[in-house]
Order: structure tokens, then C-alpha cells, then sequence
């Protein structure tokens, strides 16, 4: 499967690199390595010049070094979902390195989490700069004692890549307490309205029952989810995840209503009025939930693609008739782009994609971004008094500065774009895999998302594992979909690689 | 208030820093200016030569600068709770300086998170190491790509300090989930108890209700936490923090229960009978609610001393109590140590002084950390499933090595011991002063607790505003303390300029 032309927009690194990033480069061992000529199926130029051409299998995987690693780990930390060990010094752009000398492809990206390469240079370049050095030994107590640079931090890096409409950040730690973060600001905002307005004081009763967790300080309304959604771990987080068992077992939970998510039939264009009639019927159980809940919820919160509940899809038509209905009740629309967003789906964000005439109220971000937080506009929606929304750190300026390497690097090579064209180019490799291989890529999804693509298989746990055999390491998601999750500087002859493994995976 | 004698202990690094920091500090401003003179009222040496012999202060406080970018900052982010503007490359050790030029000793050190001074030298030179830059760039997700060295990160870092009995660690990114993880785990060991052991299956039933948020999936069960207790601000620690509405209004919580604290009357010598009696009846409540409570209490979890909510102190006796009771009654004991953790109170965890015969089920971490989790010695402690407790950072590599690099600071100037002794000195000091303007020291608590000192003061807030103008930041809690929160490089010199300050302050 050949890349049939030179993307002409992507420059390599060896050609426009800053000199601080040249200079990093010339001692750096994976930097200095002969430009690797173009795979023979692509004239393309690489990202990386450092890259191998393909993967190497040295050893199953784990090797004899790795498992004595691991087992020395093993003492002190739990290894039990661990999925490979690895060297990060010597993995490089799209490859993971492990410690027996194996190097793969990886199209799973640390959970999604990794958007331009191992030992990206511009980004470590950031990593050895002064102003890293003093965000991480003198770190801040954001809300208390900013920094004086913290405006600019914010306005060059986390807000220049805000969601239409939205110019307002609260920075966070993870996926899941900027969740948290943004459920409490819903709360606070809905019961500031029943009040009265920003300027009515708290009641002697409100500010007692607080206090035991009583309403109607502590009140009883809740944040609405949608079966199969993943938001997070932690007890509020976790009350609105609905994806595994295993996520939730023993653990306290709010009762918290949730909605039903339109699991949409594959091939879409064979199921046009099933799956309207499913998006219609799931819109109309939000809605049911809304007026008739007896905790009513304030917000709903929603993926654009539900990823670790099986990468579901719905249609744009579906998340603007749900801006609609949260609109009609005042019920805010809370968009969670913790997997979805910076990139991966062809837009900076995935919510993009569904040409809104409002915007969300509050987008979610972590992941790719390697910092974590909520974007809002509504002024309205920063409490009405200091310290309600606080804590000791609220946030981390170290990651914010690679966030802000993370965007330079993303608009310096036209990420996004590439991303959305190499995600097609792959989308129509797996459907030819589908359609010679039928049974073993059921249901694929992602079209025109990038190369946020997925599908399902009979044999999910075997076709992973054999993955690492042939040189890639994927992840999967829900009961059987297989997940790719590819960086944002996967290109067509790593595509061609993937696609490659993924039949012999398939033939074997 | 002279320091009588050198602090033989105490080694400046002029003196003592391994190469690597010396030819670091040749090149960095603050560390090549020429050795301070000891104070006139000192003669030990300083840690950091670079400090100014005093407060400078040029401005009020917000000056011009400060002003100014104030302004900017509060239109991306909320400034309503700053309480100074900060720049953080031209301070130094114990002095914060802003962009006015202002430099003022800081006791409140980034809400007691700094340990080892503003721009520390050895640290400075770990955030500008390979490993960090990898650490920052390469970030894995680590339960399931931990790098080849975590295991040795770890036990040359978090667990080399880890609390006697207690050899595993759970690594998180903040306080409040450093709390909630523990608490999932206290959960998750308490229905594995009631199933049965780790190898029972779960029943349908609870598999099915726990997607539900209902019993018996999601149990009916609590964490019991104190009166004026302060564990964090997310759902679940949020439900167990007890010390202001101002954190709580509005945020739906859990209906577990609090328990009362023993808040003591001082000075200690004159009331011991009495305060003797107050912790009795504090833990016959602890047993009243975990026998009767509706949603039993599976962990009890309690500060060592109360921070937030006004340095609430009790006694070893009352904490050994609570340890019997809860063994007796086979409930956990979770020690939150965010704030009284890594050597402030002149032990490296407060709980150390309590002699207790078996060590707490867990212990929890973050701020001087700068770092956080929970440590845990009962292998049962680890859920009996993988993916139980796993989020994708699972903590966060680059600030783990900055906590070892404070680790190695602390042995190499011996920095608890020398809190210990310095806390005595200063402690000593308000003593003198509460004699000398009675009514405006009142409480003074934290005898032998090295600098964790606090006492109350009859106008608090004008207090904590008039420091800043005698060139000292100080924090306070609860609703009238003043807490002051040096940094482990804190010294007699330090002292003295704090004391005499204080005493500006009361006689202005």
C-alpha cells in the first residue's frame, strides 16, 4: 500500500528546526542518525530522520531483560496491568523501545497520550530550558502566588488553542479532577440561579448543612452521563463512568442518573433510519432524565467518541440536538475531549466536527495535552467568591510549558491536517483489510476522524497480543474493539507498516 | 534575639556541593553572588549564600508591576485568591521576590509545599538532567508502560523515605487523589473482607448494580473523618473535609460521618485533666459511629495535626487510642500527612511522634513531596484485580525525581533534625513574645513539633496583611490562627528576622 505522493506541507525537522533545536540535536544520539531514506512504499518525507525504517523483534515480548526488570518492579509497584516495560531514552518518534533491544510501532501512544513522537527535540528542547527549570523547583501555588509570566504561559500556550467561544481556563492535574472541577463549577452555577444571582449571600441553613453534607448546602442535584462513558476515576468522576465493571466495583457512587448512548449499526450508510431512530430515542431519554430525575441533573457530560467504553461514535446531528435540549432545560453541556481532543480526529478538537450554532459550556482536556484543566466563556461560571474553586496547586506550569512545545509543534508542521489526511489514507486501508478479511474487522468506525479509527474483532485479546510479535503495539477498548490511538506525527509509510501487521495478525 | 552558636550540623553549600551543583551555580546569577556575612545576630552559616541579610521591601505590596500584570492575568484566570504575584527566578531560598522588586522572607512557602528553598542548586541541576527531560517528554502512562528505571526511581526516592512498616507506594499527582485512592483501596479491602478473600468472584448481582451506582456493586459504606479536618476538595475527599462552608456550598456530597476532634485548651500545662477528658470523649465518639453509623465506616482518616482547619493539635495518647480503636474494631487507619509530611514538624512524618505499636494502614503525601500518593505495607492492600486502581499517569515521573533530589538535600544538610532544633529556637521566641503582648499571641501551639508553630491572633487578616509590609509572608487557617510554614532551610537568622517582624507588627 504505497503513499502515492509526497505530502508537500510536511517539512522535516532536519530542514526547519530552530538553531536551540539543532543544537540539541547534534547531542542527542537519536537525533544525529543518518536521515533515513524514505520507506521504498513512500516518497514522503519523515518527521523523525532518526526513526528506524521498520520495526525490529528481537525477542518475545517480555524478553529475558524485561522480566527481570519487571520483577524487580514488582517488589514495590503493581505490575499486574502492565503492558510492556520500557526505554524511553531509546524510543524515538512513532517507536517504543523496551529493554531487550525490541522497538515498536506504537499506535496506542501511552493511552493516547503521546501527540508528537518520543524525544521530540523542540519538546526537549523545552524540557532543558531555564524557565522549565524554575516551573519545576519553584512550583507555584497557582491561585495564591502566580507567577508573573503565568498571563503569558496561559495566552501563547493553553488558551491559544481554547475552543471557539470559550477564552477561560481552569488548569487541572488529570482527565479525571478536571472533570470534577467542571461538574463543580456546574454545581455552583445552577444553584447561584436558583438563588437568585451571584450576589445573594448563602443561607444560615445552607452554610450549616454544608457542613454534614446536607442539603440543601450539599445539594441533591447530579451530573447526567450516558451508558458506556468513561470521565475518571475518582468518587465524582467515577459516578458518571459507565463503562466496565471492573472500573467501579466497591466503590461508593452517587446516584447519578445516566442516559442511553446511541450505539450506532455499521456500515452507516446501510443503517441511515435505524440509527436516526436510535440518535432520536437516546435524545429523548436525556431528556425524560432531565425533567424527570429526582436528583436533577445541572450538566450533562458527554464524549465526542465514548473511546474506553468501545470507541462509540453518533452523529453530529445527535450532539447538536443534545446542545439543543440542554439549552431548552438550562441544563449545561459539559464536552469531555480528554481522548478526543488535540488532533487525533482531524480538528483540534473533536466537537468541531459538529458545527454548533452555541458552544459547549465547558471542554475538558488532558492526554495529549499533557496538562489538564476545563475551557469555559460564561463569566458566570467562575464562582462568585474567591477560594470555592481552589486548591494547593491547581495545575502544573511544568506541563503547561510542554503543552505550549506540544501546539508549537503541532502548528509548525500542520499537524492536525496531516492527521486528517493520513487518518483517511488508513481508513481506506483497513476497509480493504475488511473487505478481504471479512469477519475480522467488523464494524469500523472513524471515517473522516482522523486516524481515530477502530473496529471490532473476534479474537480482540489474541489479535493484541500478537500485535507485538509483528512489530506494533496497539490497545483495544470496550469487549472487543481494537483501538488505534497513533500519534500525531504517524505518517503513510507507518500507516503502510500497521496495515501490513494487521494482516499478518490476521493471516497467522 | 541572637542564635547563640554555629549549627554545627549545618554545612553551607559553598562548602559542601558536589561538582555538579557547583558548576551549576557558576553559571546561575543567584549563586555566584558573594558569600552573606553571618547577621549580626548569628554566626552559623547560611544554606543558601546568595540570600539577602534581609527583607527588602520597596513598594506596597502589590506594587506598580505587580499591578499591572495582575490586571492581565485576571482576564484568563481568576485572581480573586491571589494573595501576591511572584517572581519566582529572582527568589531565593527562603525569600520570595516579586516583579516590584520586593523580596520577602517567606513562611508560607507555596502553602507549605516548598521544602528546600526557592531555586535550590541540586535541584535545579536534576530539572536540567536527561532524566527529567525524559521524564517531562516521555511520559508514560505507568501501569501499563512503566520506564525501565521507575523501579529504582522509586526505591532511591519516594520509598527511601518511606513510613516505618509501610514498603509500597501508590503514586497519584496532588493531594485530594492521593486521599481518594487510598480510600478506594480502604473500600475495595473491606467488601474483598466481607466476600470472603481476594480469590471470591464478584456476583452478578454486584456486577450488574455497581453500573448502576447502587448497592451492593457501589456499597453503603463511609470514611470517617474529623471535625475541622481538611482532606482535600474533590467529591470524595471533599465529603471528609470538614474546616469551611466556603470549600463545601453547593458541591453534592456523601452522607458519611465526622466525627468530633479534641480541641484543646493551651497552654497544655494548665489544662491537662481537661484535655485529657476532651480526647476520651472525642474517641468514644470515633466508636460510637463506627459501631452505629448507617454507612459504616471502612478507614477513619485524620490529619496529624488539623491544618487547614486552624493547627488543631492532639496528643500521642489520643492518636495511639485511635490506632487501638481501630484495630479493635478492624477499620483502617489512613493518616493524611500532605501537609505535616517530609520533616516540617521535625520528624520526617509527624505520625512518628505518636510511638505507636503497629504503623497506620496508610499513609498519604503531596506539597513538600512535591509529589504525591499513598504508602501501604499489607500486600492485601493491592486490589485482587489488576486495573482496580489504575488511571493513565498513575502519577507523574518528573516530580517523583525532584522528590528524590529533595530527599538527597535533606540527608546531605541533615534537615529534619536541624528543623527540629530550629523550631525549638523559634517556638522559644514567640513564647518570649506572648509574654511581653499578651492577647496578641494567644493558642501558641506546636511545642517540639519543629517549625509547624501557630498560635491565634485577635486580628488575624490585618495581621497577615501587615506582614508583607514589614517584609515577611505568612499564611494563617481555621478562623483566626496564623500558621507559619517555613521551609526545612529555615534557620535561627531566619528566626530572628521573623520575631522581630512579628513584634513590628503587634506594636504598629
Amino acid at each position: 500500500m504505497a503513499s502515492l505522493r509526497a505530502a508537500t506541507r510536511l517539512r522535516p525537522l532536519a530542514v526547519n528546526a530552530p538553531r536551540s533545536i539543532q543544537s540539541i540535536r547534534a547531542r542527542r544520539p537519536y537525533a544525529v542518525a543518518a536521515a533515513v531514506k524514505p520507506t521504498s512504499s513512500s516518497s514522503e518525507q519523515p518527521f523523525f530522520p532518526g526513526e528506524p525504517k521498520a520495526p525490529v523483534v528481537k525477542t518475545a515480548i517480555p524478553g529475558p531483560q524485561s522480566q527481570a526488570a519487571i520483577k524487580e518492579l514488582d517488589n514495590v509497584f503493581d505490575t499486574r496491568s502492565l503492558n510492556m516495560l520500557a526505554n524511553y531514552q531509546k524510543s524515538i518518534g512513532n517507536y517504543i523501545a523496551d529493554p531487550d533491544g525490541n522497538l515498536l510501532l506504537d499506535v496506542y501512544a501511552q493511552i493516547a497520550s503521546i501527540p508528537v513522537g518520543y524525544n521530540n527535540p523542540a519538546l526537549h528542547a523545552t524540557a532543558l530550558s531555564e524557565q522549565m527549570a524554575s516551573a519545576l523547583i519553584n512550583r507555584p501555588a497557582l491561585g495564591n502566588f502566580p507567577s508573573h509570566d503565568w498571563a503569558s504561559i496561559l495566552e501563547t500556550g493553553v488558551l491559544k488553542v481554547a475552543p471557539k467561544g470559550l477564552n477561560q481556563v481552569f488548569t487541572a492535574m488529570a482527565g479525571s479532577d478536571a472533570n470534577e472541577t467542571a461538574y463543580k463549577a456546574a454545581f455552583m452555577y445552577r444553584r447561584q440561579q436558583e438563588r437568585g444571582g451571584a450576589n445573594v449571600e448563602f443561607s444560615a441553613e445552607e452554610l450549616s448543612s454544608s457542613m454534614v453534607n446536607q442539603a440543601p448546602g450539599a445539594p441533591e442535584l447530579s451530573i447526567l452521563s450516558f451508558k458506556t462513558a468513561f470521565h475518571g476515576r475518582l468518587f465524582g468522576s467515577l459516578s458518571t463512568t459507565r463503562s466496565k465493571p471492573i472500573h467501579k466495583l466497591d466503590i461508593p457512587a452517587f446516584n447519578w442518573p445516566q442516559a442511553t448512548f446511541p450505539l450506532l449499526k455499521y456500515p452507516l450508510e446501510d443503517h441511515v433510519e435505524e440509527n436516526a431512530r436510535i440518535e432520536q430515542e437516546a435524545l429523548a431519554d436525556v431528556e425524560r432524565l432531565i425533567t424527570t430525575h429526582p436528583l436533577p441533573p445541572c450538566a450533562v457530560v458527554v464524549e465526542p467518541i465514548q473511546s474506553e467504553g468501545g470507541d462509540n461514535h453518533a452523529s453530529p446531528a445527535f450532539f447538536r440536538g443534545l446542545r439543543a435540549l440542554t439549552k431548552k432545560h438550562n441544563v449545561l453541556l459539559i464536552v469531555d475531549e480528554v481522548q478526543t481532543g488535540v488532533g487525533a480526529t482531524g480538528k483540534f478538537w473533536a466537537h468541531e466536527h459538529w458545527d454548533l450554532e452555541t458552544p459547549p459550556d465547558m471542554v475538558t482536556f488532558s492526554k495529549k495535552a499533557q496538562t489538564a484543566g476545563y475551557y469555559f466563556g460564561n463569566p458566570e461560571l467562575r464562582p462568585n467568591k474567591p477560594y470555592r474553586q481552589f486548591n494547593t496547586w491547581m495545575g502544573d506550569p511544568a506541563h503547561a510549558l510542554i503543552f505550549r512545545a506540544i501546539i508549537q509543534e503541532i502548528e509548525r508542521l500542520d499537524l492536525v491536517n496531516h492527521t486528517a489526511k493520513v487518518g483517511d489514507y488508513l481508513y481506506s486501508g483497513i476497509e480493504s483489510l475488511a473487505q478481504k478479511y471479512p469477519g475480522e474487522f467488523m464494524n469500523l468506525r472513524g471515517k473522516g476522524r482522523g486516524t481515530f479509527i477502530a473496529f471490532d474483532s473476534p479474537r480482540r485479546d489474541e489479535f493484541l497480543k500478537k500485535a507485538k510479535s509483528v512489530g506494533v503495539n496497539i490497545g483495544g477498548c470496550g469487549n472487543s474493539a481494537v483501538r488505534l490511538r497513533p500519534m500525531l506525527v504517524f505518517q503513510k509509510h507507518h500507516a503502510d507498516i500497521l496495515l501490513d501487521a494487521m494482516e499478518k495478525i490476521v493471516k497467522s
